[in-house]
């Protein structure tokens, strides 16, 4: 195959330069990889029934009818990070001396434990049970957007070691937060500047372009599109959106929560054929609570799903930038086969 | 030890918050320890000395007198890398269409090869083998300086295989490129903003109020200073800012380069003992080439060196933030012993 020429690129909407240097892929590489596999026993994870005491109570679960909370029968259990980010108990002042600027380190940290199964992953977990997670996640969402003190929710996934997971068992997690980070402010920034030039939410314009274009699609059904950003950070990096204008994952509708479960096990099982079962992350993008719920004309959610297959280094830290030495189009055309 | 309290921090010139949650240095971890040691021959290391001939020829190398370019007699060497994010040879020009901009991915990406002895890292090196590399930073700097298509350099480097290293032979990178990272934009955007309100560069405040403080020194001397930053990213991270208001690595004197080189030493020898050798980064940031040679009034050269003992996760790549289990106060207290 021709190897293609270097390109730089970005979208004005994240302002973020992004390096394509496809001969990258072939420069040597002289340590082990990593150890992805994580052969942990069930006996000491914390994540698995029976062990619910070695969590923090439960926030919330979906369980059999008859049975107890912080006991053994659910399907989806929520609890607090044992050693979360954030925590609550105080108040966030924002206070600023000189340069610098800082408050308590109040907010929220849960974790989502998406299946009772050690071993399973989402590809291989029912479509009910992806659907069920989802569902679980739209609540969790929904709940802390409820909280005053909360002004930006982030939600993630850290699948494998490589990816920034500390445990193996297949779990969710939601940082509520009482600022909204500056990256975030950036890009809303933008957006609405767009929606103001064109009379149109800047995200459906991009769906609407990449759906008529089409060598960049992954997969999409009546409500879902997945397709390789033109500037991806990462090599089979996906961006999954909802065709319909919404502004957070909690309006999803319940119709939507299956196929959206179908369309991100079809990615991750594509992804895992592609890239040799690679870490990633799945990462929730979505404007801050006061936007979503203020002029929501330019917020648009969506997720990332980041294979995790180089390590960032000293230049994406000095820059802020990435280089990908696979091409958007040609992971597309990967992970459709 | 008592657990200090969270906290979240930021300083206002790169605006990025850091959640300080000194708790999550307790939670279980799974996985088994990264092999750090990549105990690789110098047989197949193409920076060894006997191997120029596995590299494009040098650019650039303090060798013996009677000794030849792309032959063996060189202390430092530099070479353009065989993989390089950017390459020469075509024009830059950037287009936009709709929401994204892109253009050829021009530019220069050079590889300085530290030492010719396989496995020796910069706390092993003699001072005046530091102090040779660091004058080569200078002119490999200076000289791309000169280039009217790059806008920004960046120069870093990678030790070990988490810190992104593909190689093991010390080496230090440099890309010059076409763009200016919005990251840096952004920070230079604030920094003259400050300088405008103020009167003074903020690096040369910021310089002084860390020394006052003392509190987060780790050390200095007559011609440089290096502390744990207010708001650092990672766990033991330290920042080194020349006392001396100085807008670019390339304006370095030569009586700074060693009094530089001694610093560096002593900054990685105390991260060796405490964090037991790990992998890191180093990191020089300044402003854009434009930036440097106009009104260089607020910009101020440094370097960070980011040990990476932790993943990047869904967190971070989410929103930019960084979530830190060590507090600069005790970090610098730890690396000073």
């Amino acid at each position: 195959m021709k190897i293609q020429e270097r390109e730089l690129r970005r979208d004005r909407l994240d302002g973020r330069w992004v390096i394509f240097a496809p001969e990258r892929g072939r420069r040597p590489y002289e340590f082990h990889p990593a150890d992805r596999v994580a052969p942990s026993s069930v006996g000491a994870c914390p994540f698995c029934p029976g062990h619910e005491g070695r969590t923090p109570p439960e926030i919330f679960a979906l369980r059999a009818g008859h049975s107890r909370a912080d006991g053994p029968g659910w399907r989806v259990r929520v609890v607090p990070n044992k050693f979360g980010a954030l925590g609550a108990g105080r108040t966030f002042r924002r206070r600023t001396s000189g340069l610098i600027e800082f408050g308590a380190g109040t907010g929220v940290h849960e974790v989502i434990i998406d299946t009772p199964e050690h071993r399973r992953e989402w590809p291989d977990l029912p479509i009910t049970q992806v659907r069920d997670v989802l569902a679980v996640w739209r609540s969790r969402l929904a709940a802390l957007e409820t909280d005053a003190a909360v002004r930006f929710i982030q939600l993630f996934k850290n699948k494998g070691r490589e990816a920034g997971a500390s445990l193996s068992h297949a779990h969710t997690q939601v940082i509520g937060m009482p600022v909204v980070p500056a990256d975030v402010a950036r890009e809303t920034a933008r957006a609405g500047q767009e929606r103001r030039k064109t009379g149109a939410c800047p995200y459906c314009r991009w769906i609407a372009s990449e759906k008529a274009l089409g060598k960049r699609l992954v997969a999409f059904d009546s409500h879902f599109i997945a397709f390789a950003p033109f500037a991806s950070r990462f090599p089979y990096e996906t961006r999954l959106f909802p065709t319909r204008h919404s502004a957070a994952f909690s309006g999803t509708r319940d119709e939507e929560l299956a196929s959206l479960a179908k369309i991100i096990r079809t990615v991750l099982a594509a992804l895992r054929r592609v890239a040799c079962d690679p870490p990633y992350n799945i990462v929730l993008r979505q404007a801050s609570v006061a936007v979503r719920k203020g002029d929501a004309r330019s917020a648009h959610w969506s997720l990332e799903i980041l294979p995790i297959l180089t390590h960032i280094a000293g230049f994406e830290l000095g820059t802020g930038m990435y280089i990908n030495h696979v091409f958007p189009e040609q992971a597309a055309e990967d992970l459709r086969k």
